[in-house]
């Protein structure tokens, strides 16, 4: 994971028809995915210069900091970017009980039912 | 993470307007995001019933199974789902060198430039 070349910028990402990038939010220490939101060029770069994480909202078609109102913001370590440039994923470090605004630690606190695995060992999904 | 509630399926999850959903694909081993790709409803039925990852693309129009020309497969362990219900987190056991077509093992193998934190501390990004 830290090879390092062919480095891009902000201009280089791939946003989608609306200007808008996914971005996996990570938790730096324990590997732990938390989130995914979508930012746009502009909310990539407020990332970039507060150190914060910034998205763009497509509920509310506003900027937003993650945690403004609850507190529990996330410091960036550190953004990489997919082999074609059109995702994101950024490491970070999340302050406050969670990244959900449930307040579970990570938004994917639910699993699908059934499970793979007792489908390909017969089961069934009816 | 592993807090069981509200358990939903296949036709609970929210598709977007072209009929797909994000799906992060983890490493079940160490974390490791290694490939963010799109579901839609019969490609994650098909995921569920064969414990492999099968994906919609959105370039080839089509229905392809991770490594169905590389060998590359992904056996899944378990699908998790947000808190919108519109995203999934499949964690998997990678087969073969990696998950990128580059035969790098994550898709994410750049870094953005610059660091976020070099950033906030007073650098720039001109």
């Amino acid at each position: 994971m830290d090879r390092e070349r062919d480095l891009l910028g902000v201009d280089e990402m791939k946003y989608d028809a609306d200007g808008l990038i996914p971005a996996v939010i990570q938790d730096a220490a324990n590997g732990d995915v938390l989130m995914v939101a979508y930012m746009n060029r502009e909310s990539l770069i407020e990332t970039l210069e507060t150190g914060k994480t910034w998205f763009w909202s497509r509920s509310r078609k506003k900027y937003w900091m993650k945690g403004e109102s609850s507190g529990h913001t996330q410091d960036v370590h550190e953004i990489r970017y997919d082999c074609d440039a059109d995702c994101l994923l950024v490491k970070v470090t999340q302050h406050g009980p969670g990244a959900c605004h449930t307040n579970e630690r990570s938004c994917f606190y639910r699993r699908l039912y059934p499970d793979p695995l007792s489908l390909a060992k017969g089961g069934s999904h009816e």
